[in-house]
């Protein structure tokens, strides 16, 4: 692996976003939220991801958020935030601006209305981004999430980016769920940075040439997982790998990012936390008093 | 039926969105197409619909957009732009600005990133909307497109939004391409303003108490659709009937937006219709002879 593709690794939380009882960020919480996963055990943090509700945030108001986590003294060396939209001149405007900050890099999600794209189109539109960013400061990884996204980046697609623009596009976020998917990934691209959505694929990710993961649950419990991935060439993997993937299973079974946000609005004592912006919508604390349980155990 | 669900009715073009060789929105071939569609038979139009590619455009270029076509003299008043984006902030700034000009109605796509959302969540955005709006001149088309949204407002909850907000909520366009949903919508529903998104189903539609189509076709062949429109309870209908469809057949055998664009290039004499924006690419004129000599025949 060069430098370039090592500039993220180990455990990335994508930033839940607290909202204020008028539906407006409340930015005292994100800031406050995003210096306590760092504490808590992540090596970075990713603004602007699908727990973030990032898609319902408006361009000034992911503007006006990165700002603040910079502002509050957080490194930007290890901010990844989210930037793609469906709209290149968007895309775009996001992701120059978080170059300007000094972010080293971008996750970014391909545009997303029109289904069925062909990859000759997604690559004209990364093509574009770079094209448009113009910066030499740029380093984009691919985000993938097929669940929800439905447009994704195929593997040969990946390859071709990586390709056709070497030292920007550096690495990847493989939220598919799919192991398989990650497992070509990896073997198509040493020395790539790919990363997994899921704790639940770290370990299997790092022996097999990966850097780290980016998953929600490091919103909560950042800890067990930095310890993995910590340890995974280590005789303790496997039971701190169990661990993670025990306490993953019972987040699952709730609607995960509400459920996270009632977890730290109860953690906390801060009700803001709890709040949703549709068309996502909250859950009350009664609903996940057995995530809270798992979180004592 | 009442007059405030009888704002919109016939034929609407989904405007086509001409880019200039540099990307950016060729506003001149913009304003002319506009004149055209409705010279052609439209009786109205709606920039920044699907085959508008109009999620391919920021919030800045959909105003300019929608400005430049008011300044040229077209009546608000049939103007319906589409104005939902997956971001409750900037859904609710494009609704309030085309309140402003004048428009008297909005085509409403859902939040439509997070998929699987409960209609609970869907109403809070749409309510939301409302709320953020805020005027007596707001009048909402909801937009139902799942095979491309991949969210969709269901028919229990085009009941209940209008229900909640009647004189606001007046009216939908169904592109699900499933006849039986909008039976089931003008079953529920008689006197709302039911659109069908294609022609196909216009004079079924109209048998059945709806109001019109908003379909893409009206781009190049609005003519035959209008005299459809026109004559649907006539002795004439069944003939002009099997026109549009035949055409419309012949039309989804090719890529439709960027087959549309080549068709106005060729026409026009006008090489930049052809270009598209990314993620959509553009189709050769050699592509498309089938679709041209349809168009002559």
């Amino acid at each position: 692996m060069t430098d370039n593709q090592q500039i993220f690794s180990g455990v990335l939380a994508p930033l839940l976003t607290p909202f204020a009882d008028d539906g407006s960020v409340a930015t005292d919480l994100y800031v406050e939220h995003a210096a306590r996963v760092l504490d808590e055990g992540c090596t970075g943090i990713v603004p602007f991801g699908t727990t973030s509700e990032a898609n319902s945030l408006s361009g000034p108001e992911r503007m006006a958020g990165l700002e603040a986590l910079v502002d509050a003294g957080i490194d930007p060396r290890i901010i990844m935030p989210g930037s793609g939209l469906c709209a290149l001149p968007e895309t775009i405007e996001l992701t120059r601006h978080a170059v300007s900050l000094g972010c080293a890099g971008v996750l970014l999600l391909p545009p997303f209305y029109y289904k069925g794209v062909p990859d000759d189109g997604l690559f004209a539109a990364v093509a574009a981004v770079i094209e448009g960013v113009a910066s030499d400061a740029l380093k984009i990884y691919l985000y993938h999430i097929p669940p929800v996204a439905q447009v994704g980046y195929s593997c040969q697609l990946i390859q071709r980016l990586q390709g056709a623009f070497p030292g920007i596009v550096v690495g990847t976020k493989d939220s598919s769920g799919d192991w398989s998917n990650t497992a070509a990934t990896l073997a198509a691209l040493p020395g790539f940075g790919t990363f997994v959505g899921s704790e639940k694929f770290l370990l299997r990710n790092m022996q097999g040439g990966g850097v780290g993961c980016i998953t929600a649950t490091a919103n909560i419990a950042a800890g067990p997982i930095r310890a993995l991935y910590n340890n995974w060439d280590t005789s303790e993997a496997g039971a701190l790998d169990a661990g993670v993937k025990s306490f993953r299973e019972k987040l699952q079974s709730f609607p995960v990012i509400p459920a996270m946000k009632a977890v730290l609005a109860e953690r906390l004592g801060e009700p803001r936390w709890r709040n949703m912006r549709p068309p996502l919508l909250p859950v009350a604390a009664r609903e996940i008093q057995g995530l809270l349980q798992a979180l004592v155990d």
